[in-house]
């Protein structure tokens, strides 16, 4: 691949630099704070017993998830969604989006019926907050099933996890097929393509928009091409954070 | 392709029955009922002056959609997003798909500063509600500019759509790649993939979902496949639909 | 009666050109397209087992409605009540006439502890729509209740509906009572009246409005005369419409 | 008419003791406690500059009102609708009715661009608490526009009231028609009717409900004359009301 | 302390005309309306049977309580927080202050799982709509509880109020320490407390703010000497009002 | 002051670490990221351009806060606000708070019209979060104000800020007066009182509240010492934050 000059110099197939410091909270049964760059994204899995109405007395459990961005993590202040008294189509957009991704390397039979809510905040956001929220989600929500296993809430034998998930963006940026998009690339890219996988490497989701002209076929498949290699690294990423000691907050 | 016994008889690459009977209503300036099967939308284009405050001044006007179901167009009765005070993520996130598919073949600064609205209400829901209104509500969308040119609202020699917009769903049932999944399939197909493209063969969305085990390239591969034939025939009929004199009414 | 040049060419005792078509729906237990000229209500009853907390455990059941305007049934496009997260006082007045009317012609204790929700959705308006709903609201609650009766989910023997039930509207329009306003005689009327009966006869809810100049008794008999009879029309085709098959869709 | 027993001893014909405290409120420019035997209501007319934007510029007034019951005005305790974050069908269908029948009686071009909002607080309610509150609410009304003519808010020689307006219900308890039905009496009326004239004896709204057995011509005659007696001892006591100085608060 | 003169003539340490009237609603277990000058507030305790879920299987009870002002209560009409959709943050914390008030003074072990809500609404507002309402409602609070002991609701031995609770405004006006402040003083205050004590002398809650400039200790002090005082005429009037028969309704 | 054993070892008159990491946000114009012990508040301070309509045309600018928990910020996850589609009283009751504490040392005529908003958001929480909140927001303010000047968005030589101001929690643990309590402390404290001083030492609000018995004076004196002695050291740590280079985020 030819190296194009983007902004901040990274080659097309460059993630950011990325930073996850694991345990960054204290009373979540597993979190994570990641790092996308500036992108910042502060992610708590809480497990409580027992599971939504809808599902009870099949014995199986429940993993959702809630997105939402702080009103000055943008670059402009944005009103809070509590104060409008609504929830955006976005924010419900991505917090569906996490949550399938989640449920995709999730065996809710082997999790009883106890649930796990992944509650991911963006701190700061420059780009990318939905594929930072998934890539730290997996982290957090393994920490939080092991953390019930620990605690006996779910059978010592139970393995409610089947693979990790990771997310990345992608696009075409001045013609050019890019890896990890941050603000200023996303707000021109041409096509914009959001990617999950699982470490094994098959797909999750697939979300691509065409923002200017319609992309073809040989364009889909650069873009894909990028997020699996961006994705392997993501996957290696999460597996030393969760390795190990736990770290300790090293704020 | 391999002809796969599907629970309705039709062919993996076989659409079902789709009719779409123009300008359905009186007040409208553009409308269509369009049927995927059992699947009924019915999609209104209202065209008025001005713009959303945030767009003033720029010259450039507006396309925008809202979808909703009718609280008996599914099997089991649904309560009201009216009613119960907020609209829920799914709808947000529909809603803000077809406006998207509608602004990817419209030259906004060839509009003026005027809004098109296409409200889509699924009067009966069998799977394929979202494609069925992106399909139909090109249609209402191409009356509703058409109306607005004969009115002198917009310039005569304005050309604010650059292409015609269709969509389907694709989809792994039982293994197999099939096109225009009905509700039966959709609710257990392993993958599920909707896609939107231009009458020239481009793509303006796409977005696919592991429903069960993640799905892999070659997966991906068949079901553009599929889809980009669906999307052809789809493209014939709104030709069709709006050639000619509008249709009365059939009712 | 002196036959006035009304502006469509009907006479002032005169209904529009009525059309119920029965079970517009696959999925409802009853339904029916019904028309007043260009008014269009898509009307759906769902039957529950199950009645509100309010009436657990008193051996009776529950019928009640919600009465919604599509955003383009009117001229000019209106907000959705689902975006403006509250309903309106008008939908809200409404929605609980056409309970009132449907409960009067309900023996409740007939229906054991189940519920009918009617679903009254204005696909377009032209005037009348609320008792457009109410004539459509019966033909679908009485193919719900004969649905649910051959389902055994209430006694074969049981009679829940007492009488059958239809409203119409008059009105005072330049000096004269006529029937059945259509909306350009409506927004003109002196004197606005809805009137809802039984197949038999009876008054079930009467509501009369002075819009300009108060009314006196001899108006309001001369508008209760017009009404009783083009009621007495419409209960005609109500029993028309649910005689023999069930018609298929005529679209 | 024969003498019925009713359960507090009044004749049929006969009003509950109706008590009209003119000015109870300081800061109003018009306003009254008004009580229907145990009913009590305040009252309060706010007169302010302007109008609602889709009025303005055309040189004519607005009235309207809002109806509200405090939690503890009834029997037992009801949630208040501030804290449901909606206000209830019921609610706004009788602040419509009031505002309408307030507009009955005022021509709002002789009101200049300005609004009078009337509102109404039940603060105990025994039965009748529409009909007290459109029979306090002219008084109130009547003093609002008083004060803005006295201080040339409007045209000296303006005369924004037309007529008097008052209510009262009727309805048949027991087989026998009966006026201003308490709350016993009303909550086992076979049919209820409120019924809103002006002082000149005109009907600006009749709404007549069946709540048990349909009813026929001779009952809705039977109501209206009723009725009528009623209302013009209620515009006699409205009138006395606003007679002479305005009383002190006598609480 | 000298004696400073007062827009209405009162010494720094003169209360209002206070006026407590007793049982002015006929369904509550304990009202009263009460009166700071031309603050008027209408006060309503109502016991119910059960606790909120959280407090179930404790063998506790609760007590609770709303606030709100009625819109023309105040100098210009006010928008009605129904309307609005939400309750704003001066009513939500003026309704927890009043509720932390009344527990201070409750042994809600001696309740047995009942709950009490007192509802405070301001009819007319001029200035310490809160503490006039905590000392109404301690007024209620103590009908609700005789009440229920009268019917045998709570045990005959329980003593749930443990004391008894006023509230006083205290503030600095034009320099000088002054009790009880109405709107005006209220709103050119540069410091304004409110202060709540037990008949016993004990703090309940204490809550000052510097308007304009902070304030020091020595002002502090003051205050709270002058509210003392404040609290104890209060609270004769309390026992006043409670000791003997309740008095009939003066209005 | 005898030495008290606290459940952490800490002195009855000793803050907890406090830590404060000016500019933890790159957007922002002021932001800060304090910790009182285990409380974490991010705060940002946002400067825009105007003020809300009922200031426009006065020549002032405003200063504002909005409050809010993460949900995961406490031991068990609570749902988020914007989900519950309101906001609730505590959050209403901190955002006025820490308002009129900045308030109180701003000169709003020094802004201009221009509005300063501070967002206090609690990323995790152990007691204190609103008087962290309120020291924090000191620091972001002072930040803002000084990037608005250093932009000439406001006058070179104007001084909006009068003073500094901070907040300090204090209360009765054990029979024992206690500076800064944890949440194991606030949780079982007889008395808690927040405090607000300026740097110079007055009095902003004092806030308390007698979460058991009542308290005296002689109590109240104690802990308004306490809370003297911990804003001294806090103003230092303020002003040392702010003294130099703006520290690099040492996550």
């Amino acid at each position: 691949m030819t190296v194009t000059p983007r902004h901040d110099g990274r080659a097309p197939d460059q993630l950011r630099d990325i930073r996850i410091t694991r345990n960054w909270l204290d009373h979540a049964e597993g979190s994570a704070l990641i790092e996308f760059g500036r992108t910042r994204v502060l992610v708590a899995a809480s497990f409580t017993e027992g599971v939504p109405r809808w599902l009870k007395g099949q014995g199986t459990g429940w993993v959702t998830s809630e997105y939402e961005m702080l009103p000055r993590s943008t670059n402009t202040r944005s009103d809070r969604e509590s104060r409008k008294g609504k929830v955006g189509g976005r924010t419900h957009e991505i917090s569906r989006l996490i949550g399938r991704s989640l449920r995709a390397i999730i065996d809710t039979s082997a999790l009883g019926e106890n649930t796990i809510v992944v509650d991911c905040d963006v701190l700061q956001a420059d780009g990318g907050t939905r594929t930072a929220s998934i890539t730290g989600a997996y982290v957090a929500l393994a920490d939080a099933v092991a953390d019930a296993r620990a605690r006996g809430l779910i059978a010592k034998n139970a393995k409610p996890l089947t693979d990790s998930v990771a997310a990345i963006s992608v696009g075409i940026v001045g013609g050019v097929p890019v890896l990890d998009l941050d603000y200023p690339e996303d707000s021109t890219a041409e096509t914009d393509m959001n990617v999950v996988m699982t470490g094994s490497g098959g797909f999750v989701e697939v979300q691509g928009t065409a923002e200017g002209a319609p992309f073809d076929r040989d364009e889909l498949n650069a873009l894909l091409d990028l997020a699996a290699g961006g994705i392997a690294t993501l996957t290696s990423l999460q597996h030393e954070a969760l390795s190990g000691e736990a770290r300790e907050r090293a704020l």
